[in-house]
C-alpha cells in the first residue's frame, strides 16, 4: 500500500513527519499523470499544486478552516487528500466532478468553475465568522492569471480595509491562466518574483537567479525594463501592501516546509495577508513542461508516455472552421480586429493572431473589459469579433446591453461551447446565453447548423454596423452538410412533406435531432416541416407565415427553454395573434450535471423519440378538441 | 451676455485669457444651481468638476480627440461647453439627458449611466486608433469611487501594458462615490493625496496641508495609520506605477491652471499615464458642501436658496417601507446581514446600518462582489439581504446563477427602482431583472403591489434558506393598500366578475392599471377576473388552473416583455397544454429614453385603455373562430 492509499483525510497527513512529504508528492503525481491521461482532464494546474495543496491541509483544519479553490480545476489533489482516490470515472457520469463538489466532500465549498471568484467568497465567509464570533480560518487559493478578472479586485478592495478580519490569499504564481498572463499585473508579480527587500537582494544572487528563473527575462532586465530599479527594491511589496494587504513571499511554491512556514505566519496573523508561491504548472511531467502553448491545461484521454490521444482526430470542429474562415476574413477586412479572454487557442484564434498579431488582444480573464472594450473598438471604426465560451459571455450582460447594445456598435461575439458541453458539469454548460442575450434590443443571433453556414454567417454578421451580432456554435465536432430546400425569407426550408401539420422550428445543430423527428413522425403519418430560422433573434417573419399553415409548432433548442427561442416565437406568434399551439423543446430549467453530451441530452428528453412523442400527443389533442 | 454665452464649442473657450478663467468657472455654477434647483438633477457632481471640465476642453480637442465620461452624470458642464446651454428641460421628455448622448452632440461618446466602463471604452478607443494609424487623443474620466468597479481594474490591467499606446486617466478623487468611497483603494488614494515624493515632501510641509486637508485625519496621523511612513514617501505612485501606469499628481482640480499643465504633460506622454486631479463634490454651493450624506449628489427640484423641495412630500416611498421593515426585522433575526454597493442611503438601508453596525457591509460600485460576498455568507450561516438598483444587478447576473443559485444559497436581493423608472433614461430603467433572472434556477421573485406585500414577501423570502430570493419594486411613492377577495394557492385574487371571460395576472404595481382594464372590459360587458401572483418566479399552478376557466389570459408587467413573466406563464400554460390565447403587455424589446414614468408608459402603450382595446380584440378573434 502506497502513503498515499493510507490518507484518508488531513488528519493523517498530518501525522506524517516532514521528511516523507517529498515522497508522498511523488506518489501523488505518479498517481495523478496516468489517472487523468485515462479519462482526460486537467493535468497541468493539479501536477503544479501538489506540495501547495500538502502544505495547506497540514497547516489548516479543513473543514472547520475553509480551503476555497479559485476556478476549482486544480482540486484533484485536494480530492485525494480528502478521501476520493477512484479516478476512474473523473469527469463521467456519476464519476468524480473535475471540480469540487458539496456533493462529493463536506471540504468542497465552490462548485463553480468560473474564474475570479474565491476572493469574494472568502471575503463573505470571512464576515460571517466575524459576525458569529468564529474563529475559524479562510483560505483563498488564486492563480495570478483569476487576478486579472475585475471580481478579484473587488474583492481585494473589500478584504483590504477590514484590518481586523483574518483572511489567507494564497496566489499561486505560476505566470499563466490557460495562456500566460497579461497585462499590467503580470508585469507588477514579474517584479515581486525578482525582489525581495534592498537587504536581501544583495545577499539573493545568483541562487535565487537560478531557482526561481524569469522565462525568458534575465533580473537585471526584468528590472530595468520595467523602469523601477532599485527603488522598487524598498518597496517590493507592492501594489498589494499599497491596497492594505499583509505580503509574505514570494515563497518556493514546491518547498513544503518552505510554504507550511509561510502559510502558518499568515494564519498567526489577525487581518487579511497575502501568501506569494510561485509554482510551476506541469511540474514533474516532462511533456507537459516542455508544451510551451498551455502545460498541458487540460488534457483528453491520452497515452501518458506519448502522448498519442486515445480517440483518432475525428471530423473538423466548430472551432477550426471558425478559426480558418477568420484568417481569411482578416485579409479582406482590415477593419477586423479579434478579442479574446485568456483563451486565444481554444477558441480558435491562433491562426488570425499569427497572420495579424497587431489586430487581436488577450485581455485576460476578463469578459467585461472584452465586450465594453469592443464598443470602442467599434466607436473608433473598426469590427471587433469578441469570441468566447459562451458561458462565460454571462460575465459581460450588461457590458453587452449596456455599452455595444445601447450605443448600437457593431460588434460580433463568437461563442464556442454553447448548448451542452459535457465533462466540464455544471458551470461550462453553454446554456444560457440565448436566454441572456434574447432581451437585448437590436442583438441578432445565429445558430448555424453546419460549417457553411458558420461561415456565411460569421460573414453576414461582419455586415451589421448598427447592433450586435452573436454567432453560437457547440463543443463538438462539426457534421456533415445540411442542404436547403428552399429559402423563404431568411428561413431555409431544410425538409418537407407533401402535406405537412407539424412546424418543427430546429436552432442551430439540432436541425439533425429535428430530421430524425420529421422521420418518426412520417412513420406515424404526420407531415413535417422542418426549417433552420438562420438567425434566430429577431424572430424572422417567415416563421410566422409558415406556422400559419400547420396545426402545430415545435421549436427545438440546446439553451434553456426558459427565455429561449422558443419563447420568442410564442411571442411573435402571439403578436401576430396566430393562436396555433406550440410546444418548446429545450434545456429545463435547472443545472446540468457533468457527463456526456448524449447521455445528458437523453436525460432531459431531448431525443427524437421524446420529441416526436410529445408533438403526436400534442396533435392528438388538438384533434379532440376541433 | 455672460462670458458663459459666447462659448457655442470648446474652440471659444480656447480663445479666452487664462486670467478670464476663474470668472467663467463663477458664471458656471451661478447657471447650474438654479438651473438644476429648477428641474432636479445631478449638481454636487458638477459643481465639483467646473475647472476640470474647463481645462480638459482648453487641452484637447474634441471631438476628434475624445472625452470620455465616467457614469456621465458630471457632463454638465461639458454640455454648456459644447454648445448646449438650455437646461429648461433638462432630464423631461424632450429635453436634454441628464447623461452623454450621442444625438444630441458629437463630442458625447458614452449615453451608459452605469459606473466604471470609461477605461474599458477607452482602451477600446485608444487601440482602434492604434490600427488606423491615428494620433487623436483618448482621456478618460473617472471617479475615484468607480475605480471600486472590477471592469476598471480589468481595464487599467489592459492599458498598462500597452507602454506605446497613449491614453490619458484622469482620476477625479472627491474621496467620494454617491458615499465616500471604501476600500484598501480609498485608503491608498489617501496615502496619494498625502504625499508627492520625499523631496517635496520635505518642502511640501504647512502650504500643502491647508490647501489639501485630508478630510478628518492628519497628515501624519494619515500616514501612520496607513502603516507606511517614510517607506512610501520615497515610492508615493504606489500601485498604478506598480501596474506600469505613468502618474502625475496629486493635482489642485479646482486651479485650471496647475489642472491644463498637468494635462498637458500627460498629452505629451507617449504612453497611458494617470493624473489624479483633487476635487470638491459640491464646490461652490454651501448647502452641498455642508451635507455630509452625499454633498447634493442628486436633487430633486428645489429652491436654491433654501433647498426646500417644490413638491409637497408624498406618500411613503416603496424605499422607506422596506428600509423600515429591515429594522425590525433585524431585532428578530440575528442572522439577518445586508450589502449594499455605494449606496446605503439610496435603497434604504441607511436605518439598518444605524441599529446594526456590524451586520451591514457598503461594498462600493461592485455588484459582482456584492451578490458573490453573500453566497459566502450564506454558506457561513447568515441571510444576506442584498440591496440595489433593478438596473445595476444587471452586473451580477454571472455571479447570482454561478455563486448563488448554482450553490443553493439562501440569499434575498431587494430591487429597488425596477420597472419604468423616469429621468435617468435608458441605463436607469429597472426593465431587465425579471427577464435575466428568470433563467436562473431555483430563484424565486416576487413582485409586491402594495407596502403590506412588500413587507410580507419580504418576510417570506428571509424563511428561503437553500435559493436565491428577489423582491421588486418601483421607484415611486407606495400606492394605497389593495385588498385580496380571495388567495387560491399563492394567488391572490383581487377582482372577479360573476362570468369571467379574462383572467388578468398582474405584475406588482401593475395590479392598479389591471383593476382599470377590468372596469373598461366590464364597460364592454367582459368579465374579467385579476390575480396578483404574488411571487411571479415560479409560476403558480394555480395560475394554470384559473387559465382553464377563462377564454384569454393576458399578463401585464413593467418589465421588458421578453423573457418576462408573460412569457413563463405561457410556458406553464403549454407545459399544462393549455392552449388558451394568451397576450402579454410589458416594455417592448427596445431602450426607453429619459420622461416621466406617465409619460413613458403611454408611449409603450402600457395603460388601461390600450391593454382593454386589445384583449377585446383578442376575445373577438376568438369568438369568430369557435
Amino acid at each position: 500500500m502506497t502513503m498515499l492509499e493510507h490518507i484518508r483525510e488531513p488528519r493523517d497527513l498530518k501525522a506524517l513527519a516532514g521528511d516523507r512529504l517529498d515522497e508522498l508528492a511523488a506518489e501523488i503525481r505518479k498517481f495523478l499523470v496516468p489517472a487523468v491521461a485515462r479519462t482526460g482532464g486537467h493535468l497541468g494546474p493539479n501536477l503544479g499544486v501538489v506540495e501547495l495543496t500538502i502544505a495547506l491541509h497540514r497547516v489548516f483544519d479543513s473543514p472547520a478552516d475553509r480551503i476555497l479553490w479559485d476556478t476549482g480545476h486544480q482540486s484533484y489533489v485536494h480530492k485525494l487528500l480528502t478521501g476520493r482516490q477512484d479516478f476512474s470515472k473523473l469527469r463521467a457520469k456519476g464519476g468524480l466532478s473535475g471540480y469540487p463538489s458539496r456533493a462529493e466532500s463536506e471540504h468542497d465549498v465552490i462548485e463553480n468553475g468560473h474564474a475570479s471568484t474565491v476572493l469574494g467568497w472568502a471575503d463573505g465567509l470571512a464576515k460571517a465568522n466575524q459576525v458569529r464570533g468564529k474563529d475559524d480560518h479562510v483560505v483563498a487559493v488564486i492563480g495570478d492569471g483569476a487576478l486579472t478578472g475585475g471580481m478579484a479586485w473587488e474583492a481585494l478592495n473589500n478584504i483590504a480595509v477590514a484590518k481586523d478580519r483574518p483572511l489567507v490569499i494564497v496566489v499561486n504564481d505560476n505566470e499563466r491562466s490557460y495562456a500566460p498572463t497579461i497585462g499590467g499585473l503580470a508585469d507588477h508579480l514579474a517584479t515581486l518574483r525578482t525582489t525581495d527587500g534592498y537587504e536581501k537582494f544583495l545577499a539573493w544572487g545568483k541562487d535565487v537567479l537560478q531557482r526561481t528563473p524569469v522565462v525568458g527575462t534575465p533580473l537585471y532586465e526584468s528590472l530595468h525594463g520595467a523602469k523601477k530599479g532599485f527603488k522598487d527594491a524598498f518597496a517590493p511589496q507592492g501594489m498589494f501592501e499599497d491596497l492594505g494587504l499583509k505580503y509574505i513571499g514570494p515563497v518556493d511554491g514546491h518547498d513544503i516546509a518552505a510554504v507550511e512556514s509561510a502559510l502558518r505566519r499568515a494564519a498567526g496573523f489577525r487581518g487579511p495577508v497575502l501568501v506569494h508561491c510561485l509554482t510551476e504548472k506541469g511540474r514533474g511531467y516532462r511533456p507537459a513542461l516542455e508544451d510551451e502553448a498551455d502545460h498541458f491545461h487540460t488534457v483528453g484521454a491520452m497515452d501518458p508516455l506519448t502522448c498519442e490521444p486515445v480517440a483518432p482526430p475525428g471530423a473538423p470542429s466548430w472551432t477550426s472552421v471558425f478559426g480558418d474562415e477568420m484568417v481569411r476574413i482578416g485579409a479582406e477586412r482590415p477593419d477586423v480586429v479579434a478579442i479574446t479572454a485568456a483563451m486565444l487557442q481554444p477558441v480558435g484564434l491562433g491562426k488570425f493572431a499569427a497572420a495579424y498579431p497587431d489586430r487581436v488582444w488577450d485581455v485576460g480573464i476578463a469578459e467585461q473589459h472584452a465586450a465594453v472594450s469592443a464598443a470602442g473598438l467599434a466607436t473608433g471604426g473598426l469590427h471587433p469579433v469578441v469570441a468566447l465560451y459562451a458561458t462565460f459571455l454571462n460575465r459581460a450582460f450588461d457590458q453587452v446591453l449596456m455599452d455595444v447594445a445601447l450605443h448600437r456598435c457593431g460588434v460580433t461575439f463568437v461563442l464556442d461551447r454553447a448548448g451542452v458541453t459535457g465533462v466540464d458539469g455544471a458551470s461550462h454548460h453553454g446554456m444560457w446565453d440565448m436566454s441572456m442575450l434574447g432581451v437585448v434590443p437590436g442583438l441578432r443571433i445565429a445558430a448555424p447548423r453546419d460549417a457553411d453556414q458558420l461561415r456565411a454567417e460569421l460573414r453576414e454578421s461582419l455586415d451589421v454596423t448598427d447592433a450586435p451580432t452573436v454567432i453560437r456554435y457547440p463543443k463538438e465536432s462539426v457534421g456533415e452538410p445540411i442542404a436547403a430546400v428552399e429559402r423563404i425569407g431568411g428561413v431555409d426550408v431544410l425538409h418537407r412533406a407533401p402535406q405537412p401539420v407539424v412546424l418543427l422550428v430546429a436552432v442551430g445543430v439540432m436541425a439533425t435531432v429535428c430530421l430524425e423527428v420529421a422521420e418518426l413522425l412520417a412513420a406515424r403519418g404526420t407531415g413535417t416541416t422542418v426549417i433552420d430560422p438562420r438567425w434566430v433573434k429577431p424572430v424572422d417573419p417567415a416563421v410566422v407565415q409558415l406556422a400559419l399553415r400547420h396545426a402545430v409548432v415545435a421549436v427545438v433548442e440546446d439553451n434553456s427553454r426558459t427565455g429561449g427561442v422558443g419563447w420568442a416565437v410564442g411571442q411573435a406568434l402571439r403578436d401576430a395573434a396566430v393562436d396555433v399551439p406550440l410546444r418548446t423543446f429545450g434545456i429545463p430549467e435547472q443545472f446540468l450535471p457533468h457527463g456526456k453530451r448524449g447521455e445528458l441530452l437523453a436525460d432531459i428528453g431531448l431525443t427524437p423519440a421524446e420529441i416526436a412523442g410529445r408533438i403526436s400527443a400534442a396533435l392528438a389533442r388538438k384533434e379532440n378538441h376541433s
